[in-house]
């Protein structure tokens, strides 16, 4: 794949494909549209998790160890928020809460967030265009037994202990995708679709009205990139989202939830033994390396999904 | 003087002052009136420089040496911030930049400066009442030759380089005292007017209309503490300003600007000369020692002054 890719990202493993295809083919080629149904509004604050980890892995800056915020960071502003009666049940590092008072200070004076985010991936030199899938408030809200959680006090909150019983995206009817995102979709070589939880990051991208329309309307290839690698995610609780929203929870369910979406689907080598019943679902398989944990194995691993999407 | 004491403070003359009271006969009996003119909105927080300083005196955390902010601080967020093109002139330290938030989140969901404020000071086990002159917008203006600034962009950001033509107060004649404010100027046994600068700290709070009448109404003593001493102020630009406001920039010269409005002069030792001066101007001259940078000395220092004003 020679021609721009298009990645549909969450978090972590959104930013860790977006890494991989950067360090492979640079990254004035890839294009990111990510997902904003986890951002939140705290301490005054607009807060994009997933966006932020995109942008903090292909600045460098990301903590790879803990997988979201920035490397080296103090946590002195939250601390005396906490201490002075202010929430302080979602972390925010201090070089984090620079980024948020600055773009939290451009949306309150009328820009659109797809404009800062591309205003602050430049400013961080990140080559990558980051798009977020809509500019307008789409959130994601899970039911549990108990009701009804906001994405983030579900997940950081509770520390996602409540079994979901289903996801929803308030906002989701009357959004429209950012500037940029259905260009990106038609015109890319290929889209692919993140190893990232398919409810609640891919999940709150294709329910902004026009982008799943865009991407069945494309000629070239829609891929995505299997989140569940042996049974079980790399990170998060999507193992358990699967299961009790009625799904195997495998790669293979995985694929059942991307069919008819994505005519090719990434497995992990440890997950081989799933090629036949993925291509019965009239899906390419592609067999590959996808553990992307480690920064130094990505350009290899980015390589080989690429040209595994390529066929 | 055993009764409660009311303190008019700017920044750092008035937090020594009122640290140096509290010292002295204990924090339930001191309120401070604090100037909000040096107010500013910078990074979408409402940060109030002058009733900050007393609150971090107050409550331990001021960092002395430097005599703003809070001691020991990090500067992850504004370093951030700047980097992403955000405003950096004015030091904000992490935090300091955690109450700012809290701070700004409250008044925006239309709470009351001085109702965040109190809290604020309860939640630093601040024993003191520290109230705002007013919950109103008031804004301190510097006049110069290349014309008007905001007070912090004239002080902060051009570090008072340009000489002082006028000063104004935006805001003042529709402004209200805080509530407590003249029930405290009415009730207390003595009040003082700190070592602060007349213009741009305690001016501030004379312009709001009914606190210079209700000092005048008093019965009991209003008492004014010299900001110069030896014909320099311990810190900051009082001197110059004196100078090109057309003022005798001394001890001297600044008891003529609270003649009629205060009846007793705390003069330092060093300008024990200007006691008949004082007297001459009929003000009673009180002379005794009055530098409370070292934290040490503030409860001695704080009883001389008491003892002088009770006369």
């Amino acid at each position: 794949v020679r021609d721009p890719v298009t990645v549909l990202a969450g978090g972590l493993g959104g930013s860790r494909l977006a890494d991989a295809f950067v360090r492979a083919v640079g990254g004035e080629r890839i294009t990111i549209v990510g997902n904003v149904g986890d951002d939140l509004e705290i301490l005054g604050l607009h807060v994009s998790p997933d966006l932020d980890t995109v942008l903090y892995t292909l600045a460098g800056l990301l903590d790879e160890e803990r997988g979201w915020g920035v490397s080296e960071e103090t946590y002195g502003a939250l601390g005396q928020a906490g201490a002075l009666g202010g929430p302080d049940w979602f972390t925010l590092g201090d070089r984090d809460i620079g980024l948020h008072l600055v773009r939290t200070e451009r949306l309150r004076s009328g820009e659109q967030l797809s404009s800062v985010t591309a205003d602050l991936a430049r400013r961080l030199t990140v080559a990558a265009a980051l798009l977020p899938a809509t500019d307008d408030r789409l959130r994601t809200v899970i039911d549990t037994d108990g009701g009804e959680l906001d994405f983030q006090a579900w997940f950081v909150g509770r520390r996602h202990r409540d079994p979901v019983r289903g996801v929803r995206y308030t906002g989701a009817e009357s959004a429209r995708p950012a500037p940029g995102v259905l260009g990106a979709l038609a015109d890319a070589g290929a889209v692919v679709i993140a190893p990232s939880n398919p409810f609640v990051s891919i999940g709150p991208i294709l329910a902004v009205p026009g982008i799943e329309a865009a991407l069945s309307e494309r000629r070239g290839p829609v891929a995505a990139v299997s989140p569940l690698v042996g049974g079980r995610a790399i990170r998060g609780p999507l193992a358990g989202m699967m299961e009790t929203l009625g799904h195997e929870p495998t790669a293979l369910g995985v694929a059942r939830l991307y069919q008819g979406l994505a005519d090719t689907f990434v497995l992990d080598v440890a997950d081989t033994s799933f090629a036949p019943d993925v291509e019965a679902l009239g899906m390419r398989a592609v067999v590959c390396e996808t553990v992307m944990v480690d920064p130094e194995r990505r350009a290899d691993i980015g390589r080989q999904i690429l040209e595994g999407v390529r066929g």
